[in-house]
């Protein structure tokens, strides 16, 4: 008989989706599944779906023995020590919700609470492009652009235990309005939300482009294909993507002195679009002592990263 | 008879002025000296010269007992563990140099180096503006713009062991050359040279000013009793810094979630020059969360910060 690895159980709770997983102590992920958020009819009603889910898994995974805890990754505004949801812009009525205790108390393990983008950066870290590398930052391009900071190894939530707020950084002289209420934020040319935005906006304008079909339908993945293609206009906004990125990453770089930055998130498949663009702006910034020894990767674990850094956040929490 | 507190000697060394000080454990700065760097004729000379003025001040002060050990602050690229300036760009032939070991083996006790916006950093830190807030950073405005990060009350250093380099973070759209050879840096338009670089630039193209003398002799000194006198010119100047900083620093909040930014350095004298324009772009730019727990305040050691951040230094390293 061989000894069975402990098991956790993870979560990450999207806007679109929530994603689920079994994952071992050392970051393997043996099942997933996921469902809408939508699905959920009130805040109550998410979190009986949430659990009925999680135990659904554990119960196919019965084999594994009892999983020994629960991280939960989280969107928008969260107090991680205190396992409260204080407030998630994307899910209709989560404010202040302890979702630590009701997850624990349903599921009858101990629970902890990240945010999601910070889970990204710790599956990255542990299993994916950053392994290896203590200091390091994940970008992560979706809706909005997401920040996890790792130094010396750990997640670092700084003195409000929000995340490194990158898609917040302001560049001078964007005047784009964010979803935020604040002018100039980089998700507002990064994410995957803001380039599908803009390049509604150029169509609209008469700028040249292969696309023929509606332009509302336009998403970054449709973006990719037309880029693939070489088409102009699409190419260009990545390519200013890119170089806002190689702004504040330039940035970030000088500042800290990390090693790695790892691009993660449903844009991150346009990273061969982007990275030329980048890698010219860090190169004119990024202070020539610490140039040499950087790097800016696409992340390995696509959208499974947070369920993966779900085992790296329980090991670390003593778990 | 009262026991004697432990001392330790401090070195700041500058691209102008060399300064020395005698300081207790606890961070009283009980004797200081200067000299000018210029004065070393060759690296050998000055590191004579530096050995014997910490001589003098350590025999005069021989009631206090056997200074315990020598904290040195140096400018430019240096390898703290290793004890070596790398490069100081203002200091003629300092390459390679093991400053840590001739300082040493010169006086015969244990010496440690720290780049000097990390000292002065500590220095505020410990007995200034900073004291109490273990998440900071000191913006020092001088010849260039230094920085000093504290994460969790120690210096953060990065994977490369350079301080925070936030004078060399790119401003987007600034067209203006840095010393470094790289655009756009921070300390073009912030740092006390580069300000009055940019007001005798003005001058020159017929900007209105109240000042009347050689345009090529103006400093930040003659910058500040303009400004206090409502000089347009310099106000305005003055206040585009503040901008810059204001950028700087709302990418400094939202990375990092500090509690506290120190302004130090002599261009810190400007302080009430700048701050109205560099808190309304924090208040822009910073995420809400944040935004009413931060504090962005003028340093309150003056030129011997570093001096006092010695010591902290020193109890740190467990001297």
């Amino acid at each position: 008989m061989t000894e069975t690895e402990d098991t956790f159980l993870a979560l990450d709770i999207g806007g679109t989706n929530v994603k689920s997983g079994l994952v071992t102590r050392g970051g393997e992920l043996k099942k997933h599944d996921s469902f809408p958020t939508s699905d959920g009819k009130s805040p109550a009603h998410l979190i009986e779906l949430i659990a009925r889910n999680l135990k659904k898994l554990w119960n196919e995974s019965a084999s594994d023995g009892r999983p020994k805890a629960l991280a939960i990754g989280a969107p928008g505004w969260i107090k991680p020590k205190e396992g409260i949801v204080v407030m998630a812009p994307n899910i209709p009525g989560w404010r202040d919700l302890p979702i630590t205790r009701l997850m624990s108390q349903a599921l009858d393990i101990p629970a902890v609470l990240e945010n999601d983008a910070n889970l990204y950066a710790l599956g990255e870290w542990s299993k994916g492009a950053g392994q290896g590398r203590d200091n390091q930052i994940t970008l992560t391009l979706g809706t909005g652009v997401g920040g996890g900071l790792i130094l010396d190894g750990k997640i670092w939530n700084g003195s409000f235990t929000s995340a490194a707020e990158v898609g917040h950084i302001p560049l001078v002289g964007n005047p784009r309005v964010c979803g935020c209420g604040r002018v100039g934020c980089l998700e507002t040319v990064a994410s995957a939300l803001g380039m599908a935005s803009i390049m509604k906006e150029r169509i609209a304008a008469g700028h040249e482009t292969l696309h023929r079909g509606d332009p509302n339908k336009i998403d970054s993945k449709i973006m990719m294909e037309l880029a693939g293609k070489k088409d102009p206009l699409s190419l260009r906004i990545f390519r200013e993507a890119g170089e806002a990125m190689g702004y504040v990453l330039s940035f970030v770089f000088n500042l800290l002195g990390l090693e790695t930055a790892v691009i993660g998130g449903g844009g991150a498949g346009a990273f061969e679009f982007m990275e030329e663009s980048m890698t010219e702006i860090l190169e004119r910034h990024v202070v020539t002592a610490v140039m040499s020894e950087i790097a800016v990767v696409r992340g390995a674990l696509g959208g499974n990263a947070p369920l993966i850094g779900a085992a790296a956040l329980l090991n670390a929490c003593g778990h």
